[in-house]
């Protein structure tokens, strides 16, 4: 049986979003069919689908920060069974038989990974994201959301939270470890509060004053304006790791000034201009430039754990599908406290 | 008894070298005096001398490869006896008592560190370093050079062995990891070897095939040259580990793009200009651009150790003292296979 879903789309480049029905797959034998309950909103979202990362095919449905209920599972689901609570982020297949695969970072196939939309599936059908009320899709790619976790609070940890973990993980987070977080917004908000929860001593660090509070609710130590440049100066050579959430063009020379030696800084924002970097800033003190995407499934699933073990959820505003382009806008603006999440519920009602 | 050594110095800049007479401080309890036999020729002796790297202090004896015996010990010394076979480095003090110190990082030492030459010791005496007969060093910054080495192929480790050895070892260079090394020179040369005798497949890569035969006798796989564009294309995604020892500028962007996921590029060579690196070509496939800066006291000696049990030495040419400018000249033109070694017993000879 196809299954029909009602979904938010964009039909055409620069229109608003619209209603639109899914026709989501036949469950094949490792399928489960998923009530989803709610989707984050993530700026890629809006990135993608403004072709501001390039051009795209619409309509689209997009949506990486799914979280629901198991509705239905094929024959040969061995995982889960219906009326379990669910994730699926930014992935929905990869090959399984390449060394990344093997490794447990599906994320870097080599085939290459089909992601939840903008994507095709190896069948040739269009992968179609979150923004809908249901969605089909190989266990091997859905996670399991523990008790610990509200349903909306954990739908942003489906993206947001796997990629702060990861490199925070990485690059060794943890008790006696200075861990900066440039950016206290949809990603950096959940970076304070799993770098925190590793038991490292957490800065947020912004360019003003304004989520100084937010900063140390989230588990900051304390919170840097960057607007105060003095800030490069008295906290040079002090930072283990910095994870640079935001993608507008940063001077990445000052930021590396801030890690001790060995100290990495790890961006996982996009911004548009390469990064320029003296050599010196790098091999004077032996430090890293890096970068970080996402994570593997298996460490997906150990991050859901961890934020349950740790009582972690996005700190969110759930919304109405009627509110999504003014949402999107409010994203774009840094308006927003600090992740909002569709309730599907509401999308055609 | 304060010690006079004959010496090798450039006494103003631009001069020639000059057979000189240094004091050598009287020894301290902890103190040990080296008859200097072989010291090794590192490209920075001459970045620093003609003041590539900024202006210097005149008369100044470069220096920091340093093979020798002990000849003397003070009554503090414990790790050391008159006979003994010790090697000195990139430095000769530091505060023993800050974090990167007491973690065996001696050589970002927050004081800082005391290097070999072109750098004050803590009483204000001048450091002058091993193109000389003898030398007067803390046990501390000495290491035991094991029996498996001849001094003069053990001189060069001292900074290029531990240059190379430390970013290998950190970024995981070892069996089923493929790494590729950027330049087989002074450095270059000690990385592939060093490379090889963890186990790694290793890779020389160069602008040409000049060096292939050498690449491959050293113990690389293969060596590629870069002249032939298209092997970024045919060995994209294929490197663990590059170790560029080069102080040319290269295009970053490619050798990002030899490496797997979560690869690294570590630098070791200094280029001129700044490095420019487009975001995605880190964060896509959670890359890191790197920079290394020698290793501290215990992992030199550590790295001895492994050189002596893998019986790799520096492959060398032994020079006279009268010699030292046109091998400098040599150094510059890259015409030396793979590093020169002043046998000091000719200085003033």
């Amino acid at each position: 049986m196809t299954t029909q879903t009602p979904a938010l789309a964009v039909t055409k480049a620069d229109n608003p979003f619209e209603t639109v029905t899914l026709q989501r797959r036949d469950l094949r034998d490792d399928d489960i069919r998923i009530d989803i309950k709610f989707a984050g909103i993530c700026h890629s979202d809006i990135h993608t689908v403004r072709q501001e990362w390039g051009e795209i095919q619409f309509p689209i449905t997009p949506g990486h920060e799914i979280a629901g209920v198991v509705a239905e599972t094929a024959s040969g689901v061995t995982k889960f069974k219906v009326g379990d609570r669910v994730g699926v982020g930014c992935m929905v297949d990869s090959c399984g038989e390449c060394e990344m695969c093997k490794n447990g970072q599906e994320q870097f196939c080599t085939k290459p990974a089909v992601f939840t939309y903008n994507s095709d599936n190896y069948d040739g059908e269009r992968a179609q994201g979150g923004y809908s009320q249901q969605i089909v899709v190989t266990e091997r790619f859905a996670c399991r959301i523990p008790d610990g976790i509200e349903l909306d609070e954990a739908a942003p940890l489906l993206c947001a939270g796997i990629t702060t973990y990861a490199p925070l993980k990485r690059w060794g987070a943890g008790q006696g470890r200075r861990v900066g977080v440039v950016g206290v917004g949809g990603l950096g908000h959940l970076g304070v509060k799993i770098a925190a929860a590793m038991g490292a001593e957490v800065y947020g660090i912004s360019r003003t004053m304004d989520k100084a509070q937010d900063s140390e609710k989230l588990g900051a130590t304390a919170h840097l304006a960057t607007n105060d440049e003095s800030v490069f100066e008295k906290y040079a050579g002090t930072f283990d790791v910095i994870l640079n959430t935001v993608s507008a063009d940063l001077p990445m020379t000052s930021y590396l000034g801030l890690l001790k030696p060995f100290g990495a800084l790890v961006n996982v924002g996009l911004p548009n201009d390469d990064y320029e970097v003296p050599p010196r800033s790098l091999i004077g003190q032996s430090k890293s430039l890096s970068g970080s995407m996402i994570g593997g499934i298996a460490e997906t699933q150990e991050m859901l754990d961890f934020c349950a073990e740790h009582g972690i959820g996005a700190t969110i505003e759930v919304i109405d599908a009627k509110d999504i382009d003014t949402a999107w806008d409010k994203v774009v603006a840094g308006d927003v406290r600090y992740r909002y999440v569709i309730d599907t519920a509401t999308i055609g009602a």
